[in-house]
């Protein structure tokens, strides 16, 4: 059987709610690690346990959480998501061009929003985790993502 | 490169919990729209600002948020999704009918749960997003969803 | 048309954040039930209303929500996945085994986090609904899980 290790729970308060956008100029279909402006804005309101949320204001972009390390990973998601939902597929919305339907399907499939439980002041991402935009339109967007906090926080 | 632009942070206190079940009597498979019923629940609350979650409580139906403008959107998403977990594809899991495995395939793919952040009393949703329940099974089923605030409110 | 019902929204304080680890042992490819350390968790912080969050702190393993009655339907979904992201299929990153890039387009799809509201000291999951850590390699690894609560406690 498998093994399973629970760690006793580590209680705080939770005084605050926190907000800040962001604000993306992508440059057509690919990865956009916004890890760092994630951590920013924990640091700045001096965020110590909780909740971090982003949310992806849009129906062609998503959000992921994904291996850091070797961009051939993210090269070999981008070809996974093209079979997936590729294009010339028989797509009866083409009004905006032959890649947005299949932008609002690798959309369906990644996700928008991602929740990443904030412990000793850091995300708890893992040591090859990263946060990433996924542009899925082939031309460049301005993207909005909604970085959000619950927990305890001293500002 | 691509460009980062970041707003300060907003702060706000939080002091407010609070959940509404929804039920949706679904006409089998396809999208319905239910917003407007989380919009009604965060008003109904005073909720200004933090996190709202919906929950969906079945493992052959799920939330995504998707287009709300052109239905054709919704109808080719549907075709993605048969063409992701097709019936008939020589699942194991038939007794409750060839729908039954290809709408848990889909609820895996699609997720039941969705994290939307809340500011200036609303849901920070796009334009062009809404908030769907995807009934994945072929006949009329009845749903139920779990919304949840977490943030500040003034009731 | 189909018909919508909502409850009236109950509300309660918000008054703790609390934090746990989970360590589990995979023995490959397969899915590892963890509804009861998560249930084990909330009932440690004596949770009673909130929202749950669990983070799979990998990029090939993932958290999922899914049928815990028949385990025809968990070796479907596997198969499922087997077929959305196949090995051997020209994947340009494949230093660490043929089934590496396929786990990471399975994360991708699947998801590394999930939130539950908590209602009346229990996770709000249907009847059918199990949650799930889902390992994508072939051969066995440890995987670390955070949980976190927000919301009412009494402990």
């Amino acid at each position: 059987m498998f093994r399973l290790d629970r760690t006793p729970a580590r209680l705080s308060p939770v005084d605050t709610h926190a907000e800040s956008r962001l604000t993306v100029a992508t440059r057509g279909e690919g990865f956009t690690d916004i890890t760092r402006e994630a951590s920013a804005f924990l640091t700045e309101i001096g965020a110590r346990s909780g909740v971090f949320t982003a949310f992806c204001r849009h129906t062609s972009a998503s959000l992921t959480i994904q291996e850091n390390a070797d961009p051939d990973v993210r090269r070999d998601l981008l070809t996974a998501l093209d079979r997936l939902a590729p294009q010339g597929a028989g797509w009866v919305h083409d009004t905006e061009g032959p890649d947005d339907m299949p932008a609002h399907v690798r959309t369906l499939i990644t996700g928008v929003g991602v929740s990443i439980p904030v412990s000793d002041r850091r995300l708890v991402l893992g040591t090859w985790q990263g946060l990433y935009l996924i542009e899925h339109r082939t031309s460049q967007h301005q993207r909005e993502i909604v970085m959000s906090f619950i927990g305890h926080a001293t500002t």
